[in-house]
């Protein structure tokens, strides 16, 4: 950690030359290729990724979790990109949370930190999202960096206009380090990061991924309990549409002896998908409709806002669904002193004010996690490990 | 103020800790009560923060307005939070007087001064304020500190996603060492206080306070005039909806011999509220009709605009309003060699543009003043005196 | 360049000094006029700048472009405002296109740069331009140096509060060291320079100009052409409606030998004046309607969006038209190998997709040169030469 954390910025122009030959002749494919056999790509990409990393820390990991230096070791791999939970194995994530973990540190002295002075990274909001873009502005400027503004970057690509994602990326690539990207469509993430020379974050795509949401969440696990493996978590509330929950289940099945309880309205389920998912990779899961008793068994009640907007004229199908599953003193009551209440708000009366107070609400210790992954992720990103 | 004001930045944990046990005591009592009860809440906080300031200004005020490093003996005094104009006494506005007037040296030579290098302020707003938003953050940014910006704050909390403003602060004092903030709602920015564990800045909440405002006034009258006890002061124009007069009126009554002229249409006239307090401290006042007589005996003349948005339907009341006092060449004519004209800007055709030339157009370095007391209040609430 | 490049800021008190004691009086004039006699005072300001400045490198063009250090003698010449075209001669241009090449290697390792460190930018954006404003940004970033940014600047003036251009710009120069300012109407930009004392940088008002834009042309041209007199220009789509090829027309007259082709849909043709302009220079010029013949001859193909905005209900005009000159694999077949193909952006399918990979297309290099020529007129007008 120590040395590289301070060590010089790469020139521009072989900033990303740590891929080697390969990864400069996979971009170059990516870039004359048409948008139809995207997804083909994609795969490849990811298999391609996943082989590289476990080779690489399939080498370290015996040594890895000691010091965080050995990371450096030839400087030879290099975060590219942050897409998509799925690009994270464990191993990855393991990483990623000893650099956060760090960033505690420096945050906590922030005056003296400058190891991203003179980065500026774009946030290229195409749909507004303050919590999200303020999170990763103060993790820039923590961090000694510089921060390019966007919210309304519609006006871009505007129908009136219309200039294409690829074109914007383009051209904002010129002016920034690092683009932070907010987008309305799923797979926009992607298809700017086949275009850009410079790293790209996803911090939402639509119905897509918010891959960000899904390490903080991770990591809040890990900072709170301690450890992932062996835990058992409950999922309350709105389980198809929320996306965190979704990418919270698939990243959970990357590690050992994980028991997930599913506790929702019936209108709000969990999807076959993630559940066939789970089952394929052996993780045990069950439906419940006791939030009580799912309380009373869980490390981590993770809730969620029933969300109205998905609900069209339905409002009484709303107004059913929101009042179901309600964290308060009685389930507070009935958890195990060590577990904890997460969510990834903004809440509204899902979990009550009064649970606030009690030190197993993690949920704002949760957001401020957030800054820490992100900070990690910025140094990963553009310093390397 | 030499040393203190390039001492080391406070340590997160303890930055408050200058409050000692009672105000820690204090706060967590704050934190477990009903909003309710936060009208008697304020009372007794108001009235404890004035004990305490008293306690401790009584026995240095007789020392103190020769050095500025009086303020420093023991560090033990620290503003908190700039909620509303009622919370300084005479003491702590001349202390306040006294970091501006050191701000503006230091802006004059801005290119050096990084005394909140490594801080983050964030501009929480929500309702846009283009002018008070670029005074504050160039407050910060001349200071070497950083800014965190969102002018669409109201997203946060908007009746479709339901956030308290509780639970936004919490989440934003996690990325920013201070928060500036504007709301619609009066009693905002209280509420705000007492839920942060950083210092809360009140740039305007509604119909309620904009103490800064206030604060730059006051200073504006003392850097033009040089004294503030024992002049005459004009308030002019919509002494109704105008909060910065009625904040003004307020903060005069804590000087000896003002005196006091309210000139205004009928339909905006001064509130018996304001008039029963300044009888009720001794400060005359009276209302006249007669401008250009007013002007001739005022060593401040304060020009306000009459806001149409008050009007609704009836322009005729409005126009006939607008058109009645206006300060020209000929107020010009009868006003003193010392005289000065102020306003709060924006200005429509309530003083002429044929003014501006005359030394005794004050508003824009009042504007300019409103640079240096935001300046100094930053300091004061981020490193203390 | 060297040397004063790094020169300690100008106190603010005289940073103006430079232009001595003629341009303070003529800046006072100014001050006292009518907004009648602008346009008459627009004219001698012309004027009497051209004079100067040629009066100044009528001495020093001979020595001049060997060394860039020439400019620094007694630092007596001073770029004061950004506002159209028209203001810089070739001379100028030169210079100002060695201190963009200064830029280039300033940016590629722009960690250390620091030599607008305490100086801060506004963006009044009156109306939003985000590909402009995020230019700007980091132009100013780069060189180390602070933004607040509005773009929603017509709060400021809106009808409903109703405050003038000039009093806005006379508060918001209180908080910033230069204004870069986008508006809706034509001349804005000028009557801010008259009445600010910091400098002015016009990013567009409305049909008028757009300085940078058409600075940062020419330099593309310089850059990838390796010289300006003698090429040939072709002129292809939006001609009358589209600013930037009318600036860049405007700014090639200044230059030896140059012939332009125009080659635009019927009812977008070149106006008159600017015909009439080249004619009076001794330009030589043609119009055609055959694009592949003007692209076999012309060292930079400047290809234009067909805006849509501006045909109103007569989409059937707009299909017509933006049909009608495409530059595709076809053109690129008959262009010569050293020409390049230009576009202002945003591009729709006025030149196609797979242009792109060709070296000869220009488009996103001139954008990142935008980011060069705002970086070199920033140090000019805050440092001078």
């Amino acid at each position: 950690m120590n040395g590289n954390l301070f060590s010089p910025k790469p020139t521009k122009n072989n900033s990303h030359s740590n891929f080697g030959n390969l990864n400069g002749y996979f971009k170059q494919k990516l870039h004359s290729i048409s948008p139809s056999s995207l997804a083909d790509m994609s795969q490849s990409w990811v298999s391609w990724n996943e082989k590289f990393v476990d080779g690489r820390y399939g080498k370290l990991s015996r040594t890895t979790r000691i010091k965080c230096s050995s990371f450096e070791v030839g400087n030879k791999f290099h975060l590219k990109d942050v897409i998509e939970a799925q690009q994270f194995d464990r191993v990855t994530l393991s990483a990623i949370f000893e650099v956060a973990l760090e960033m505690e540190k420096i945050e906590k002295n922030s005056v003296g930190c400058q190891i991203l002075k003179g980065y500026l990274m774009a946030t290229l909001f195409y749909e507004p999202s303050t919590r999200t873009r303020l999170s990763f502005e103060s993790a820039m400027k923590r961090l000694g960096g510089e921060v390019l503004t966007t919210e309304n970057a519609r006006e871009f690509s505007s129908a009136a206009k219309g200039e294409t994602l690829e074109d914007t990326i383009r051209t904002v690539e010129g002016y920034s380090d690092i683009i932070v990207m907010r987008h309305f469509e799923s797979g926009a993430a992607r298809r700017a990061a086949v275009t850009a020379s410079i790293p790209i974050i996803n911090a939402g795509d639509g119905p897509g991924q918010h891959p960000t949401q899904a390490l903080l969440d991770v990591y809040t696990i890990q900072r709170e309990i301690g450890k992932i493996d062996g835990i058992k978590v409950g999922l309350v509330g709105d389980l198809v549409y929320g996306r965190t929950v979704r990418s919270l289940a698939y990243l959970l099945a990357k590690y050992e002896d994980v028991k997930i309880y599913f506790v929702s309205p019936e209108v709000v389920k969990m999807k076959d998908d993630i559940k066939d998912y789970l089952t394929s990779k052996g993780v045990e899961w069950e439906e419940s409709a006791d939030l009580k008793e799912v309380a009373s068994k869980c490390d981590v009640l993770y809730q969620t806002r029933i969300q109205r907007e998905r609900f069209g004229e339905r409002i009484d199908l709303y107004e059913e669904a929101r009042g179901m599953y309600i964290v308060d003193q009685n389930i507070l009551n009935v958890m195990q002193k060590h577990a904890v209440v997460m969510h990834p708000l903004p809440r509204l009366d899902e979990i009550t004010i009064n649970v606030d107070v009690d030190p197993r609400a993690a949920y704002f210790r949760q957001a401020k996690n957030g800054l820490y992954i992100r900070m990690a992720l910025l140094k990963l990103l553009l310093l390397g490990w």
